[in-house]
């Protein structure tokens, strides 16, 4: 194996804002937990780098295929002064992408396979969460690995996996053994690519929101990759209908091939009107905020649950976005309903469930709308800037 | 419509053996609440009976369907001293039947359809609960009518829907409006007639044995209409792998097509092995006890929780059984295990989760194996004491 | 026992603003859902009225104490149009009245005692729930008494307890033999009459908010007869520390009195600050908004929430109000939140579980700061409107 | 510092049974999941030691105050041919002693204290976890580090705290800084090495069983450590009645003094009447089987559970056993009950909520029933062999 690689690698100028404050976790010239405040200038850039050794309890995985996240865009991408779109944990020069999948090449001292609970041989199929919690903090020590006080983040403050290799701890490694059942060669590592996405659709709905019992309905709104997700997710736990609201028409159809019985077009469509039409007056029992506007949303959402006989709805807030809703306490107590945020991927059992269900029938891979190379990476960050068509575009990395 | 209708009426004997006392909710002579204890010499006859009348918040409904259950078998199945099997609440003579689906002829004064919470108009399908939960004790007041301290029950003490009509009380009634979606004519009423067995899986596995999460493996033991339905429901709910297990080829094969992945014969197979084997190691989240075999199943269940190495199994403990089962509390220990009994049906949205799942694919007709007249049922109560072959013989009401 | 009992009885004229129209549930003349928009020119008098007969399933009660809450000063109170303050259901004329307790007189045919599961024998000492859920919609049947959509109310639109005689059904009423352990005389009836209110703020924070485990904060906004019941109910549940938000002196020693451990005056001091510093940084599991002032009061419990350590924050909502709260969706993500609306205090064990627990040590007396006649309850309507420093007064009917 | 200290230092001899196979996790002749199959002839000796050092993440603390546990007791236990009581992982020679207390004197390298996330200064005075779970296997990841598949255990195959020094790694260690409000000095320290028992109970009743809600009863059997300190939590979080269950008159003394408030002699008086009787013939939600003898037990705890009219009644396994127990599946299911195993006290927020439980009030103090000194660890492990009077005896290390 050669000594060293290429990758798509984000530079940014450590330029802070006057207000910005270094924080209890930032790191001067090197890290912050809001980016959009420090970083200027950035550019990505295809170079040549070390292929990374990995240390005690760590993986050397030959990365096989990685996804652009809307987060990768909005890293490399300047507002109006120059400063980067994403507002939170950034550490550059970074290399990005951290929707992998990939092989096992060589594993640090002590390094450990959860799937056998021995030691990695080598050639393992595998994929591994983004958020490094550190597993000692008290946060991770009481279950909550999402929310860890010492969270480092593949792709964002440590070396992602738009490149040849990359280095991991053992610890967020997932094993794709389930999924050769139903998938080979690169689908293999293709839909290992998206137990990550997915895994965050999962949390939100399931592990936050409390999931549902077969009959109930749901409402997603925004179709991108994680509403798309969450509409497979939730027809898979037996949604008697899965309703999509997505403006973008190919979106809206895929919505469809993932599991959505009914697509509403909000700019088009009374929304209120058309899920209690849908649901015969009763409603949902869960709906997903997948949009980030919550103050054009949440109004909806909220007369929809005003306005239906059923009871106990969950509203999911999962994307992120600065505007507060606008909620009326009063709705949530005549219709018994709650509010939860969302965050996250790891923990409670969310990757191997999610794999288990890939592996027996919650197909991903129609996600996959557009495969790229590494050295077309740049000019795919900026394509998606704009394109709402695009629904997820992966690297592969399999040439390289 | 005519004053008269045909119907199948249980009479036996009220002949309590020397230990049996009048119990709290007993009455002499006609109801008891410990029938193999008190009742002898059952027999079942065709007989023409009056159309009853609803009353204050009742129902008249003209039956179209109604499944013959495994307890209707055993109130009407002497053992060698010629008491009935079936040990529970009965009160001769009744009509039997209970899973039943039909037709809103007459509403009783204030009698409410839930469906639409205004009075019935007539003509309305629908299905009803068996219990008749009473909706003051203080079970009901809490929210458990499974455990109404002042259950009647359709078919056992009070006249059941082997008849061409039936008076129940509005709070049971079920509108099947949504399975039209679905099912049209008798198909409507087929499918109607097995809401309340699906409900009864349904209380187990989702409302008592708290379901599962995508991506989690189940184990059914055994293929009876109860654990049949449990597969789909399962399946339905996001089940990686559903397991049955069912020495019966002909329920084994029906097993497959309700929702089943892998079916094991116990009788010939490595029970144990086979779950290990299947679920690669990991075993179940939940397995179903719906054998009346405990001192059989539970073992078996045991060792493959001790033997795997997923954690937070739950037994759910459906079928009925005096035997003890022998168990473990280590293994409940070091895999973080349960056991859980389940009984009823009613409640916590069981009956309208039920239907919308149907309404929306969850397809329950295979369940039917034999479409039989009213006159059939006396003889068809005999076949099913030995005959395992066939799984739901149903009586269709439409032409009486 | 005399024909003739005297009553305070509301009356106002059905007057309805031009906006209104006549709902599914309002009756011309009589009922309406939106009372503030219909009522007006409310006056309270004492009146002769005959006793009540109890109907099949009834209850005569004797009533012995009767507080007065929120909602009935808010009936009786003219806005500057003359229009009622009470926005919710409604009925007059009508006997006010219904945080009570009194001994039953008479049954009607076939009323249960819950607690024995026999028919009542005169003389049990008892209090009531206050909503007459109909236990036979669907929420009702799907174990959501306090979201009935057939819903009667006890003192708004039936006959309520300012009388020495009521009328209910017997599935609303409780048992107060278990508190005979501990109160006797008036002092059990005193105790009886808050049942309910303590039911309400029971209902909000172990059924609806999830109740908290031993060693967790607790922060509670509003110190009227809601939040300091929930003070109580929450020390009880094991709370390491119990805050209580509240700028009226009397109401803040009550505070102390009833559970709290520390009272925030927050209009002197810094809430935010104070409740970090309380819980040394890690804020609470559990924050009750009982003041009414959501858009004031939701902010500061944001804020704590964002700057504490602690996850898994939920905000209960128990007080009315119709204002929108500004929720930041991002707060609720980054620190695992939720927002609970809650309702009511039927279902779910929650009467019988107060009674036990007042029976057994939580002291509920100190809530009643005055003591009344029935003939001073028109004056005492009056005082509340303004009167911050008395909690609960109580109308005793023992010497009616 | 000196570099020596003593130690109570538990040596045995390697000396398989026939039918021992070294298992997966065993060590030949230093480590074995099987300590009664595997070890002889154990004898306990004070011994100097070297002090240890801490390495990378972990800390030296020095031991002030460390409990005896019933694990020590059996691990220093020879059975009629020698082999040791305790059955589980063990690995001698090994310093015994794992309830414990004491100062940080020294952090390894990253080392960090979970309270301030910041690295230990020194200084602060701790307790710790007795379960080094590893934080990277997948029960681990999925939140049950309880059943940790790469598990060490303080005082059991890693050594203990019957010593002057120990080290651990950062994450089980957790900050006794809340205590202080209560306790100072020595009591401070005696108070700490209470946690980690108390946290079994905890993770049994509360994590496990589910907890109560305020005015529910309970029943513990078996007033041992774990037993008492179930009771001091369950009246701590509402319970209405604690009924223990304990033969020996010094127990059941400290029981009424932990929260108990009944006591029943099992030996003297009929168990299922006196539960019925004190609980006005409702029974219990919770009830403890904290005896080891199951057999004896659970059929008697099965009998109230029957007879009772409350449901949902919860039994939670927590001592260990070999024999099984007679489970009728039909009061599970008629009573809708449940059976629960219970193992360990570690991760979800146990340990930090029962500091800040003790901290706010619930005085776990009483269970010390004697002081030792470090020589006389070795006489009274002899000692509670069959000493039934002695609650917790506990080693003061400030004078070593």
């Amino acid at each position: 194996m050669s000594q060293k690689m290429r990758a798509a690698v984000l530079y940014a100028d450590w330029d802070p804002k006057p207000d910005f404050k270094l924080g209890a976790k930032d790191i001067e010239g090197r890290q912050t937990y809001l980016g959009s405040k420090v970083w200027r200038n950035p550019r990505v850039v295809i170079e040549e780098r070390d292929i990374p050794k990995p240390g005690p309890g760590e993986v050397l995985i030959e990365v096989k295929a990685c996804g652009i996240c809307g987060s990768d865009v909005h890293m490399a991408q300047p507002d109006e002064q120059g400063y980067i779109w994403y507002p939170g944990l950034t550490g550059f020069p970074a290399v990005l992408g951290h929707e992998f999948s990939g092989v096992v090449v060589e594993a640090g001292p002590g390094a450990i396979n959860k799937a056998t609970n021995r030691p990695f041989k080598g050639g393992e199929e595998v994929c591994a969460e983004e958020m490094l919690w550190c597993g000692r903090c008290q946060p991770c020590a009481d279950g909550y690995p999402n929310h860890c006080e010492r969270l480092d983040e593949i792709g964002f403050n440590v070396d992602g996996a738009f490149a040849k290799y990359i280095v991991v701890p053992d610890r967020v490694v997932w094993s794709l053994e389930p999924l050769k059942e139903r998938y080979q060669g690169m689908e293999l590592f293709l839909a290992g690519s998206l137990v990550e996405p997915t895994s965050v659709a999962y949390n939100a709905v399931i592990q936050r929101g409390g999931g549902i019992k077969p009959g109930d309905n749901v409402v997603i709104c925004g179709g991108g990759p994680v509403g798309l997700a969450a509409c497979a997710i939730l027809k898979r736990q037996g949604a008697a209908r899965v309703i999509l609201s997505e403006p973008e028409p190919a979106r809206a159809e895929l919505g469809l091939k993932m599991g959505a019985d009914y697509v509403i077009n909000p700019l088009k469509e009374d929304f209120v009107h058309r899920v209690l039409e849908i649901t015969d007056g009763y409603g949902a029992k869960l709906y997903l905020e997948a949009t980030g506007l919550p103050t054009v949303v949440y109004p909806q959402i909220e007369q929809v649950i005003w306005e239906a006989r059923g009871l106990n709805a969950t509203v999911v807030v999962v994307a992120r976005a600065d505007a507060k809703m606008p909620v009326t306490g009063e709705v949530l107590q005549v219709r018994r309903a709650q509010i939860v945020g969302a965050q996250g991927h790891s923990g409670e059992g969310t990757f191997p469930r999610v794999i288990q269900s890939m592996a027996t029938g919650m197909n991903m891979l129609p996600l996959i709308t557009k495969q790229i190379t590494l050295d077309e990476v740049p000019e795919n960050l900026v394509t998606l800037r704009t394109d709402r068509k695009e629904c997820k575009i992966t690297v592969r990395l399999d040439k390289e």
